[in-house]
């Protein structure tokens, strides 16, 4: 067993190749102490949002606070509140930020697969694209 | 993509059989939508606990509210508060919950193995053990 303490750990700012705006990560289950399952927290800015990407083995996105957005290619732009969980499939092409005038908060769970894999960036959501609701 | 919103599903109180004390589990992600990667929320009353247990793939808490217990076979009880991540071996024999005065919420984040299994649970926590700090 191991324990992390609060504040171990520094918050890490998205890289601005997977990401629009400001962004926050605090990992909470990373490699090597947890070689499948992960997890982290993230913290949008108003308008900030991830680049388009998918994930082999799907992902789980669970809203802690604030007002978020989230679509997956084809389908409409969602809103997301504290409470709601998201079901992403496996290589479905997605989205996630906070609203436009809301910061936003939510885990974000993945498993990576047995190359070590858990996510797939591809091009940025542009404005139209973000704001096409 | 699907949406569960926020209070979509009941809370779901702690079987007798594996916990000690009133325990509420939240679930965020179970099967079949997430068929590998597990999260459930858990609050424990003052004095609740699991019974020991062990994961299969080992397990994830990470502490959002209160203070709480966790202790591995052969270990001292430690106390973990919000923030904290406690980080489970697999087949490691543990158990975890709230302090004897203090109400503890977590997250629980396990991967169910191949034969769908994420935990095996074992006897109860008796209270000398609980008491023994």
């Amino acid at each position: 067993m191991k324990i992390m303490k609060n504040g171990e750990r520094a918050s890490i700012k998205g890289p601005a190749d997977w990401f629009t705006g400001t962004v926050w990560l605090n990992e909470i289950a990373t490699k090597p102490d947890s070689p499948r399952v992960r997890c982290v927290c993230v913290t949008f800015e108003p308008g900030a949002r991830t680049a388009w990407h998918t994930h082999p083995l799907g992902q789980v996105l669970h809203v802690l606070s604030g007002s978020g957005l989230v679509q997956a290619e084809g389908q409409p732009v969602r809103q997301i509140h504290p409470g709601d969980t998201v079901l992403i499939a496996p290589n479905e092409r997605h989205w996630h930020g906070a609203g436009p005038e809301n910061i936003m908060t939510h885990l974000a769970l993945q498993e990576a697969n047995a190359e070590g894999v858990q996510v797939i960036w591809m091009e940025k959501v542009t404005d139209a694209q973000y704001a096409a609701r």
